[in-house]
Protein backbone atom coordinates (compact mmCIF):
# COMPACT_ATOMS: atom_id res chain seq x y z
CA UNK A 1 0.00 0.00 0.00
CA UNK A 2 1.27 3.47 -1.18
CA UNK A 3 2.21 5.20 2.60
CA UNK A 4 0.91 8.53 1.08
CA UNK A 5 -2.75 7.84 0.09
CA UNK A 6 -5.41 7.58 2.86
CA UNK A 7 -8.34 5.75 3.21
CA UNK A 8 -11.72 7.29 2.62
CA UNK A 9 -14.06 4.64 3.07
CA UNK A 10 -16.40 2.84 0.58
CA UNK A 11 -17.79 6.16 -0.77
CA UNK A 12 -19.29 6.69 -4.21
CA UNK A 13 -15.96 9.45 -5.60
CA UNK A 14 -14.86 9.42 -9.01
CA UNK A 15 -14.01 11.75 -11.50
CA UNK A 16 -15.96 13.50 -13.22
CA UNK A 17 -18.76 12.78 -12.54
CA UNK A 18 -22.02 14.45 -14.59
CA UNK A 19 -24.75 16.04 -14.02
CA UNK A 20 -27.82 14.64 -16.56
CA UNK A 21 -31.05 15.87 -16.58
CA UNK A 22 -32.95 12.88 -16.81
CA UNK A 23 -36.38 13.72 -19.00
CA UNK A 24 -39.67 11.67 -19.32
CA UNK A 25 -43.38 11.68 -19.28
CA UNK A 26 -45.23 10.21 -16.38
CA UNK A 27 -48.49 8.39 -16.72
CA UNK A 28 -50.38 11.29 -17.21
CA UNK A 29 -48.48 12.82 -20.43
CA UNK A 30 -47.03 15.54 -18.09
CA UNK A 31 -43.34 16.13 -18.78
CA UNK A 32 -40.69 15.65 -16.28
CA UNK A 33 -37.34 15.94 -15.10
CA UNK A 34 -34.75 14.95 -12.77
CA UNK A 35 -30.83 15.23 -11.95
CA UNK A 36 -28.64 12.53 -11.87
CA UNK A 37 -24.97 11.97 -11.08
CA UNK A 38 -24.53 8.02 -11.32
CA UNK A 39 -24.60 7.64 -15.21
CA UNK A 40 -22.15 7.58 -18.11
CA UNK A 41 -21.82 6.07 -21.86
CA UNK A 42 -21.79 2.00 -21.23
CA UNK A 43 -21.48 0.80 -24.83
CA UNK A 44 -20.12 1.30 -28.38
CA UNK A 45 -22.09 -0.90 -30.53
CA UNK A 46 -25.22 -0.27 -30.40
CA UNK A 47 -24.18 3.52 -28.58
CA UNK A 48 -25.92 3.20 -25.00
CA UNK A 49 -25.53 5.33 -21.91
CA UNK A 50 -26.98 3.98 -18.68
CA UNK A 51 -28.23 6.43 -15.29
CA UNK A 52 -29.05 5.02 -12.30
CA UNK A 53 -32.32 5.86 -10.48
CA UNK A 54 -33.84 4.94 -6.99
CA UNK A 55 -37.00 2.69 -7.53
CA UNK A 56 -38.89 4.94 -5.74
CA UNK A 57 -38.37 8.15 -7.97
CA UNK A 58 -41.43 9.90 -10.30
CA UNK A 59 -39.01 9.58 -12.54
CA UNK A 60 -38.72 5.67 -12.42
CA UNK A 61 -41.91 5.14 -12.59
CA UNK A 62 -42.29 7.18 -15.90
CA UNK A 63 -39.20 5.19 -18.12
CA UNK A 64 -40.10 2.13 -17.15
CA UNK A 65 -43.91 2.87 -17.99
CA UNK A 66 -42.96 4.71 -21.10
CA UNK A 67 -39.79 2.88 -22.21
CA UNK A 68 -38.13 5.46 -22.99
CA UNK A 69 -35.96 8.93 -21.75
CA UNK A 70 -33.60 11.70 -22.88
CA UNK A 71 -30.71 12.95 -21.44
CA UNK A 72 -30.20 16.77 -21.25
CA UNK A 73 -26.63 18.50 -20.41
CA UNK A 74 -27.06 21.06 -18.75
CA UNK A 75 -24.77 24.36 -19.33
CA UNK A 76 -23.43 26.81 -16.65
CA UNK A 77 -26.45 28.80 -17.68
CA UNK A 78 -29.24 26.50 -15.88
CA UNK A 79 -27.57 25.20 -12.89
CA UNK A 80 -30.16 26.04 -10.49
CA UNK A 81 -32.82 24.92 -12.39
CA UNK A 82 -30.76 21.44 -12.75
CA UNK A 83 -29.95 21.49 -9.33
CA UNK A 84 -33.90 21.81 -8.08
CA UNK A 85 -35.30 19.20 -10.88
CA UNK A 86 -32.71 16.93 -8.41
CA UNK A 87 -34.66 18.20 -5.04
CA UNK A 88 -37.78 18.28 -5.65
CA UNK A 89 -40.13 15.48 -7.33
CA UNK A 90 -42.65 15.22 -10.15
CA UNK A 91 -45.32 13.88 -8.27
CA UNK A 92 -46.03 17.09 -6.78
CA UNK A 93 -44.50 19.50 -8.66
CA UNK A 94 -44.24 20.60 -12.81
CA UNK A 95 -40.62 21.30 -12.77
CA UNK A 96 -40.93 22.77 -16.05
CA UNK A 97 -43.58 25.36 -14.91
CA UNK A 98 -41.78 26.10 -11.85
CA UNK A 99 -37.91 26.98 -13.20
CA UNK A 100 -39.49 28.08 -16.53
CA UNK A 101 -37.54 25.34 -18.91
CA UNK A 102 -38.84 24.81 -21.98
CA UNK A 103 -40.09 21.10 -22.74
CA UNK A 104 -39.94 19.91 -25.94
CA UNK A 105 -40.79 16.12 -27.70
CA UNK A 106 -38.26 13.87 -28.39
CA UNK A 107 -38.21 13.17 -31.99
CA UNK A 108 -37.09 9.25 -31.80
CA UNK A 109 -38.78 9.01 -28.50
CA UNK A 110 -41.49 9.56 -26.38
CA UNK A 111 -39.94 11.57 -23.65
CA UNK A 112 -39.57 15.32 -23.20
CA UNK A 113 -36.17 17.48 -22.74
CA UNK A 114 -35.65 21.05 -21.95
CA UNK A 115 -34.54 23.01 -24.39
CA UNK A 116 -32.48 25.38 -22.38
CA UNK A 117 -29.68 22.28 -21.88
CA UNK A 118 -27.50 22.52 -25.32
CA UNK A 119 -27.21 18.84 -25.75
CA UNK A 120 -29.60 16.05 -25.46
CA UNK A 121 -29.53 12.66 -26.11
CA UNK A 122 -32.74 10.71 -27.02
CA UNK A 123 -32.89 6.84 -25.72
CA UNK A 124 -35.32 3.61 -25.55
CA UNK A 125 -34.65 2.05 -22.42
CA UNK A 126 -32.95 -1.25 -23.52
CA UNK A 127 -32.09 -3.07 -20.04
CA UNK A 128 -32.09 -2.68 -16.35
CA UNK A 129 -30.47 -4.25 -13.84
CA UNK A 130 -30.90 -3.62 -10.07
CA UNK A 131 -28.07 -3.08 -7.99
CA UNK A 132 -29.54 -2.08 -4.34
CA UNK A 133 -30.69 1.12 -3.66
CA UNK A 134 -30.76 2.06 -7.63
CA UNK A 135 -31.65 0.60 -10.92
CA UNK A 136 -28.87 0.78 -13.52
CA UNK A 137 -31.18 1.77 -16.37
CA UNK A 138 -29.49 1.33 -20.18
CA UNK A 139 -31.01 3.10 -22.87
CA UNK A 140 -30.25 3.16 -26.28
CA UNK A 141 -29.18 6.39 -27.68
CA UNK A 142 -31.38 6.86 -31.46
CA UNK A 143 -29.97 10.38 -31.29
CA UNK A 144 -27.86 13.06 -29.57
CA UNK A 145 -29.25 16.78 -30.48
CA UNK A 146 -27.07 19.94 -30.06
CA UNK A 147 -27.12 23.80 -30.54
CA UNK A 148 -26.39 24.71 -33.68
CA UNK A 149 -24.60 27.50 -32.00
CA UNK A 150 -22.25 25.14 -29.85
CA UNK A 151 -20.46 23.39 -32.45
CA UNK A 152 -16.82 23.17 -32.85
CA UNK A 153 -15.72 24.69 -36.56
CA UNK A 154 -16.90 22.02 -39.41
CA UNK A 155 -17.51 19.61 -36.94
CA UNK A 156 -20.19 17.33 -35.91
CA UNK A 157 -19.88 17.65 -32.17
CA UNK A 158 -19.93 20.37 -29.78
CA UNK A 159 -17.07 22.37 -28.62
CA UNK A 160 -16.63 22.62 -24.83
CA UNK A 161 -15.69 25.90 -24.55
CA UNK A 162 -18.72 26.91 -26.41
CA UNK A 163 -20.91 24.26 -24.53
CA UNK A 164 -20.08 25.18 -21.00
CA UNK A 165 -21.12 21.55 -19.47
CA UNK A 166 -21.42 21.20 -16.18
CA UNK A 167 -20.01 18.20 -13.73
CA UNK A 168 -20.83 17.44 -10.34
CA UNK A 169 -18.67 16.95 -7.50
CA UNK A 170 -19.70 14.17 -5.12
CA UNK A 171 -16.89 15.23 -2.36
CA UNK A 172 -17.56 18.92 -1.63
CA UNK A 173 -21.41 18.78 -3.41
CA UNK A 174 -20.95 21.21 -6.11
CA UNK A 175 -20.97 22.01 -9.90
CA UNK A 176 -18.06 22.78 -12.21
CA UNK A 177 -17.09 23.96 -15.31
CA UNK A 178 -15.50 21.62 -17.98
CA UNK A 179 -11.85 23.01 -18.02
CA UNK A 180 -9.00 23.60 -20.83
CA UNK A 181 -8.09 20.85 -23.13
CA UNK A 182 -4.87 18.89 -21.42
CA UNK A 183 -3.67 16.36 -24.32
CA UNK A 184 -5.22 14.44 -27.23
CA UNK A 185 -6.63 10.80 -27.23
CA UNK A 186 -5.02 8.75 -28.83
CA UNK A 187 -2.49 10.24 -29.58
CA UNK A 188 -0.20 11.91 -26.54
CA UNK A 189 0.67 7.88 -25.83
CA UNK A 190 2.33 6.81 -28.85
CA UNK A 191 5.24 8.24 -27.84
CA UNK A 192 5.62 4.89 -25.24
CA UNK A 193 4.92 2.78 -28.82
CA UNK B 1 -38.53 19.80 -32.10
CA UNK B 2 -35.93 22.47 -31.14
CA UNK B 3 -35.25 24.13 -34.56
CA UNK B 4 -32.22 25.36 -33.31
CA UNK B 5 -30.83 21.75 -32.42
CA UNK B 6 -28.70 20.15 -35.02
CA UNK B 7 -29.05 16.29 -35.22
CA UNK B 8 -25.89 14.60 -34.56
CA UNK B 9 -26.68 10.76 -35.19
CA UNK B 10 -26.70 8.05 -32.45
CA UNK B 11 -23.30 8.48 -31.23
CA UNK B 12 -21.37 7.56 -27.56
CA UNK B 13 -21.62 11.44 -27.07
CA UNK B 14 -22.07 12.44 -23.14
CA UNK B 15 -20.45 15.31 -20.86
CA UNK B 16 -18.28 14.93 -18.58
CA UNK B 17 -16.98 11.58 -19.50
CA UNK B 18 -14.05 10.03 -17.17
CA UNK B 19 -10.67 8.69 -17.97
CA UNK B 20 -10.62 5.80 -15.74
CA UNK B 21 -7.23 3.87 -15.23
CA UNK B 22 -8.90 0.08 -14.85
CA UNK B 23 -5.76 -2.17 -12.56
CA UNK B 24 -5.69 -5.37 -12.65
CA UNK B 25 -3.86 -8.89 -12.00
CA UNK B 26 -3.53 -11.20 -15.33
CA UNK B 27 -3.35 -14.78 -15.06
CA UNK B 28 0.07 -14.53 -14.82
CA UNK B 29 -0.08 -11.93 -12.08
CA UNK B 30 1.40 -9.51 -13.98
CA UNK B 31 0.07 -6.08 -13.04
CA UNK B 32 -1.73 -3.88 -16.25
CA UNK B 33 -3.64 -0.91 -16.50
CA UNK B 34 -6.48 0.27 -19.22
CA UNK B 35 -8.01 3.79 -19.66
CA UNK B 36 -11.47 3.18 -20.12
CA UNK B 37 -14.20 6.24 -20.75
CA UNK B 38 -17.38 4.70 -20.71
CA UNK B 39 -17.95 4.32 -16.57
CA UNK B 40 -19.23 5.75 -13.54
CA UNK B 41 -20.92 5.85 -10.62
CA UNK B 42 -23.84 3.01 -10.63
CA UNK B 43 -25.50 2.66 -6.96
CA UNK B 44 -25.27 4.45 -3.67
CA UNK B 45 -25.78 1.49 -1.01
CA UNK B 46 -23.63 -0.64 -1.57
CA UNK B 47 -21.32 2.04 -3.62
CA UNK B 48 -20.61 0.68 -7.09
CA UNK B 49 -18.95 1.54 -9.61
CA UNK B 50 -19.33 0.44 -13.56
CA UNK B 51 -16.65 0.13 -16.37
CA UNK B 52 -17.44 -1.16 -19.65
CA UNK B 53 -15.23 -3.62 -21.61
CA UNK B 54 -14.79 -5.11 -24.67
CA UNK B 55 -14.81 -8.66 -24.18
CA UNK B 56 -11.26 -9.22 -26.00
CA UNK B 57 -9.87 -6.90 -23.83
CA UNK B 58 -7.17 -8.03 -21.71
CA UNK B 59 -8.67 -7.01 -18.35
CA UNK B 60 -11.56 -8.34 -19.59
CA UNK B 61 -10.14 -11.92 -18.56
CA UNK B 62 -8.43 -10.60 -16.21
CA UNK B 63 -10.97 -8.83 -13.43
CA UNK B 64 -13.29 -12.23 -14.51
CA UNK B 65 -10.51 -14.47 -13.09
CA UNK B 66 -9.66 -12.73 -9.71
CA UNK B 67 -13.19 -10.83 -9.52
CA UNK B 68 -11.62 -8.11 -8.32
CA UNK B 69 -9.91 -4.34 -10.45
CA UNK B 70 -9.14 -0.79 -9.80
CA UNK B 71 -10.05 2.34 -10.52
CA UNK B 72 -7.43 4.92 -11.00
CA UNK B 73 -8.05 8.75 -11.81
CA UNK B 74 -5.64 9.95 -13.34
CA UNK B 75 -4.14 13.75 -12.78
CA UNK B 76 -2.85 16.16 -16.04
CA UNK B 77 1.05 14.71 -15.10
CA UNK B 78 0.41 11.35 -16.54
CA UNK B 79 -1.97 12.28 -19.34
CA UNK B 80 0.78 10.40 -22.02
CA UNK B 81 1.24 7.35 -19.67
CA UNK B 82 -2.67 6.76 -19.21
CA UNK B 83 -3.32 7.48 -23.04
CA UNK B 84 -0.96 4.90 -23.96
CA UNK B 85 -2.32 1.98 -21.48
CA UNK B 86 -5.70 3.02 -24.05
CA UNK B 87 -3.74 2.22 -27.37
CA UNK B 88 -1.11 -0.83 -26.23
CA UNK B 89 -2.56 -4.26 -24.88
CA UNK B 90 -1.60 -6.12 -21.64
CA UNK B 91 -1.01 -9.38 -24.04
CA UNK B 92 2.73 -8.04 -25.34
CA UNK B 93 3.07 -5.05 -23.74
CA UNK B 94 4.20 -4.33 -19.70
CA UNK B 95 2.46 -1.32 -19.38
CA UNK B 96 4.06 -0.21 -15.79
CA UNK B 97 7.30 -0.90 -17.01
CA UNK B 98 6.54 0.96 -20.48
CA UNK B 99 5.89 4.02 -19.02
CA UNK B 100 7.72 4.12 -15.54
CA UNK B 101 4.18 3.84 -13.35
CA UNK B 102 4.14 2.44 -10.20
CA UNK B 103 1.99 -0.53 -9.53
CA UNK B 104 1.04 -0.89 -5.77
CA UNK B 105 -1.01 -3.90 -4.71
CA UNK B 106 -4.43 -2.65 -3.51
CA UNK B 107 -4.96 -3.54 0.24
CA UNK B 108 -8.84 -4.56 -0.19
CA UNK B 109 -8.94 -6.58 -3.15
CA UNK B 110 -6.73 -8.74 -5.73
CA UNK B 111 -5.80 -6.21 -8.04
CA UNK B 112 -2.91 -3.38 -9.07
CA UNK B 113 -3.11 0.30 -8.87
CA UNK B 114 -0.63 3.01 -10.37
CA UNK B 115 0.73 4.94 -7.23
CA UNK B 116 0.90 7.76 -9.32
CA UNK B 117 -2.92 8.78 -9.89
CA UNK B 118 -3.68 10.64 -6.77
CA UNK B 119 -7.22 8.57 -6.36
CA UNK B 120 -8.00 5.15 -6.47
CA UNK B 121 -11.09 3.20 -6.15
CA UNK B 122 -10.67 -0.47 -4.88
CA UNK B 123 -14.04 -2.79 -6.26
CA UNK B 124 -14.84 -6.21 -6.22
CA UNK B 125 -16.47 -7.61 -9.08
CA UNK B 126 -20.58 -7.20 -8.08
CA UNK B 127 -22.71 -7.83 -11.42
CA UNK B 128 -21.49 -7.86 -15.33
CA UNK B 129 -24.20 -7.16 -18.10
CA UNK B 130 -23.29 -7.93 -22.00
CA UNK B 131 -25.07 -4.90 -23.85
CA UNK B 132 -23.20 -5.62 -27.32
CA UNK B 133 -19.73 -4.74 -28.10
CA UNK B 134 -19.13 -4.10 -24.67
CA UNK B 135 -19.78 -5.79 -21.22
CA UNK B 136 -20.98 -3.59 -18.49
CA UNK B 137 -18.80 -4.82 -15.43
CA UNK B 138 -19.89 -3.76 -11.69
CA UNK B 139 -17.57 -3.33 -9.05
CA UNK B 140 -18.63 -2.83 -5.58
CA UNK B 141 -16.42 0.00 -4.36
CA UNK B 142 -14.71 -1.51 -1.04
CA UNK B 143 -12.13 1.52 -0.65
CA UNK B 144 -11.08 5.36 -2.39
CA UNK B 145 -7.65 5.66 -1.22
CA UNK B 146 -6.46 9.50 -2.02
CA UNK B 147 -3.03 11.14 -1.64
CA UNK B 148 -2.85 13.60 1.31
CA UNK B 149 -1.10 16.40 -0.44
CA UNK B 150 -4.84 16.95 -2.48
CA UNK B 151 -7.20 16.32 0.43
CA UNK B 152 -9.52 19.35 0.67
CA UNK B 153 -8.86 20.78 3.93
CA UNK B 154 -10.37 19.26 7.08
CA UNK B 155 -12.18 17.04 4.58
CA UNK B 156 -12.62 13.68 4.06
CA UNK B 157 -12.87 13.94 0.18
CA UNK B 158 -10.68 15.66 -2.67
CA UNK B 159 -9.96 19.09 -3.29
CA UNK B 160 -10.54 19.56 -7.49
CA UNK B 161 -8.12 22.63 -7.87
CA UNK B 162 -5.49 19.94 -6.00
CA UNK B 163 -6.12 16.67 -6.82
CA UNK B 164 -6.39 18.38 -11.33
CA UNK B 165 -8.10 15.02 -12.17
CA UNK B 166 -8.43 15.02 -16.10
CA UNK B 167 -11.99 13.92 -18.36
CA UNK B 168 -12.08 13.08 -21.81
CA UNK B 169 -14.36 14.31 -25.16
CA UNK B 170 -15.58 11.89 -27.13
CA UNK B 171 -16.29 14.45 -29.58
CA UNK B 172 -12.71 16.25 -30.12
CA UNK B 173 -11.01 13.51 -29.08
CA UNK B 174 -9.20 15.29 -26.54
CA UNK B 175 -8.36 14.96 -22.40
CA UNK B 176 -9.40 18.33 -20.77
CA UNK B 177 -8.68 19.51 -17.08
CA UNK B 178 -11.56 20.12 -14.34
CA UNK B 179 -12.53 24.01 -14.28
CA UNK B 180 -13.66 25.91 -11.45
CA UNK B 181 -16.40 25.78 -9.36
CA UNK B 182 -20.09 26.94 -10.75
CA UNK B 183 -22.71 26.37 -8.05
CA UNK B 184 -23.26 24.31 -5.33
CA UNK B 185 -25.35 21.07 -5.25
CA UNK B 186 -28.44 20.88 -2.99
CA UNK B 187 -28.75 24.53 -2.75
CA UNK B 188 -28.51 26.59 -5.79
CA UNK B 189 -31.97 25.37 -6.39
CA UNK B 190 -33.87 26.01 -3.52
CA UNK B 191 -34.69 29.15 -4.52
CA UNK B 192 -37.41 27.23 -6.61
CA UNK B 193 -38.75 24.99 -3.47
Amino acid sequence: MNPNKRSLGAKTLLYPLPALLVGSYDDQGRPNLMLAAWGGICNSEPPCLSVSIRPGRHTHAAIMARQAFTVGIPSRKIIAEADYTGIASGKKNDKFKVTGLTPVRAEKVEAPYAAECPVVAECRLHRTLELGSHTLIVGEILDVKADEDILAPGGNYPDLAKFEPVGFDAGSRAYYLIGPQAGLAFKDGRKFL
